[in-house]
């Protein structure tokens, strides 16, 4: 039987079973041929590199793979839409992460699956293995936790950290809707948006939004109790930066009239009623994965003046967040930058919505097999599969890393 | 210029620095073709195996690297002859012994550097990131806290966890002396043996020549400050275990008449006089290195009726721990060993002395430019690129392991 014909399932069991177990392996990039390579690479060569690294930390760059790796790492407490797992069970999915750097942006990368009894425990464990990475991508963390955690991790390392279930997400949303907005003729500052989901990828799309120009005001954050407001107690500290005072209660009050959609939560949460309450020319952005918060069908038969976007790859508009993170962490690593900052996610966010304006060459149609992909309703975000992504992105992160003064290669 | 009319510390820069930096890179392992292949390595299929890991645990042997993934943890504090040169800076020994666990067996490697401010802060740290691996193994961590921390990490995990500057030397040591002891016709239970040096490797050593059958009677351990007695105040419980009642105070005394002298200690502490005082056929392992405790011109010139050994490459008889880490390694991991106990080690020592009376393939003397190599006084240890090593001592550590039940895997 071949393999195209087992069921999916038993085809990813198979995949990540043989011919050997995992998807990843260590390989070595440098010659190991005779004794001397052995005696430059281990004893006694390696003490010469050793030695000068004890004298200047920075040589780490220049005689280890610090400068190319990053380690991607998770406690397993939100892992994919499946929840707390555990540690050891979230491995699958940050071995497929570093399958992802390395494709697409030929970044190494070690996965690192920490069993932590607390945020604190968490925290101190990644700060003490450091060292040995040139960046650092959280994954897959539980909030709030994960505010608090990468927000220590930042003050501790001077080295990049990254929670891409936050800021990844966040930068590909804000590309896609920025693109979305100017198609309709809107301002970012003046669109009135609803957000469905309050999680990691929820508060961090939101704050991007209004670092890019989005009035608070105009924000109307949801979560599993209906709207975030003013009134609302215990609530988290990052729910409370959004909670407005507002006599809206639910999600179909908040929805109507507002400008843009943004689900970030479960399956079909969403109705056609509330589509149709929405202003003229709405965005859409049913991210939930793999079931959207409402059927592009569904969507669209509410809606036909809808620019819709999906996580999914089988409809237009796909936000995936392999856009940003292999490309981002290219950028900072190929410059050596201590962190990336808000300079350089807005960077990414520009790039990208840019490279969706740009004429698409011939492989990336063929890859997809489409006969044109033009800048407008079904192509606001560039594809996963563009081989322009890492100039873009990873260039302009570059830049915006030496023009904010984090990175430690000025020339490039 | 040619790279090879460089001084050699140049050469070592350069081989370390370029064309990239560092010796290792991540490899993926299974085909990222298509947008169908990623959708197996990541989401949605990646769903899962993590569902089925999250069920039963011994899944992320199937479904993920770690049953080949060894971890290669130091904390920087005795790397190599350089002492405590801090984390970062150990970084080039880690991706060595990274390089030669792949090269010679065919292990994954991750190198990681701990900057932990306490013994017990590396434990914690081992144990919450050890979900991820297949096996730990500790590096150029100080005496002693090594001890305590290999034997609470022992304890706390369920995976090999080794300390390869104890037990990887003591095996070479053990399986060279059997075999030199066995050509000048005495046993390990009736040699009288001095060994200067008393951090891992020396305490390592002589408790594991114990465990093979030396008598602590006969066994004098002499540390910087002289022989270890049982007089002596302040020294640590690793010490004690061989403080001895004797009136021998100097290495001098201690060599007088001995049969065994062991050096992990430092350059040029033994004169040629002490060597005049040992007993008849007397065995000299100097394996201070790159020099020895005596070099093998002032020992022969000092006696004729020698046996030595070093740690260098270009004499006879190099005491090298790749001769066994990296086969000790491939046997745990092959049969999913929850540990690595004593029965394994000496299953590794038996097999690397018994490689040394086999007949010598000719591609291990081409390799060598070497005529014949026969067991005798100048081959008592197998050499490095022996191609039967990984047969002999993994084959050997896997039977070991399944035989003393610590083996997951019992059909091999």
């Amino acid at each position: 039987m071949n393999d195209d014909e087992l069921p999916f399932s038993e085809q990813a069991l198979r995949y990540h079973a043989e011919p050997r177990p995992g998807k990843t392996a260590t390989a070595l990039t440098k010659p190991v041929v005779t004794q001397h390579d052995l005696s430059l690479a281990y004893t006694p060569g390696v003490a010469v590199p050793v030695r000068a690294i004890a004298g200047d930390p920075q040589l780490a760059y220049r005689y280890t793979n610090k400068g190319n790796l990053v380690a991607v790492i998770s406690n397993g407490t939100a892992v994919l839409g499946l929840g707390n797992v555990g540690a050891l069970a979230g491995k699958p999915v940050m071995e497929g992460k570093a399958v992802l750097f390395k494709y697409f942006a030929d970044v190494d990368v070690v996965d690192i699956e920490v069993d932590a009894e607390s945020p604190k425990a968490f925290i101190d464990t990644v700060r003490r293995i450091a060292p040995s990475f040139g960046g650092i991508n959280l994954e897959d963390i539980a909030a709030p936790d994960c505010f608090d955690i990468e927000q220590a991790l930042k003050e501790q390392l001077d080295i990049p950290v990254f929670h891409d279930d936050q800021h990844g997400t966040a930068i590909i949303i804000a590309a896609g809707l920025l693109n979305a907005l100017e198609l309709t003729g809107r301002t970012l500052k003046e669109a009135r948006i609803v957000c469905l989901g309050a999680g990691s990828a929820g508060i961090a799309s939101m704050r991007l939004l209004h670092e890019l120009g989005a009035d608070k005001r105009h924000i109307t954050l949801v979560d599993r109790k209906g709207v975030v407001h003013a009134g609302r107690r215990n609530i988290n500290a990052h729910k409370r930066e959004f909670a407005r005072r507002t006599g809206l209660r639910t999600l179909e009050e908040a929805l109507a009239g507002a400008d843009v959609f943004i689900g970030v939560s479960g399956p079909n949460l969403v109705s056609p009623g509330m589509l149709q309450g929405m202003a003229d020319n709405p965005i859409v952005f049913a991210l939930s994965n793999p079931d959207p918060e409402i059927t592009p069908a569904n969507a669209h038969a509410a809606r036909s003046d809808l620019i819709m976007a999906t996580g999914r790859s089988d409809y237009p508009n796909q936000v995936n967040n392999v856009l940003g993170f292999p490309f981002i962490f290219r950028g900072a690593l190929d410059v050596q930058a201590s962190a990336i900052n808000t300079e350089m996610v807005i960077a990414a966010v520009k790039a990208l919505a840019q490279l969706a304006h740009e004429p698409v060459p011939e492989e990336v149609l063929q890859a997809y097999g489409l006969d044109q992909l033009v800048f407008g309703r079904d192509y606001i975000i560039p594809k996963p599969f563009d081989p322009r992504l890492r100039e873009f992105v990873a260039g302009a992160v570059a830049r915006a890393a030496q023009e904010s003064g984090v990175a430690r290669v000025r020339d490039t």
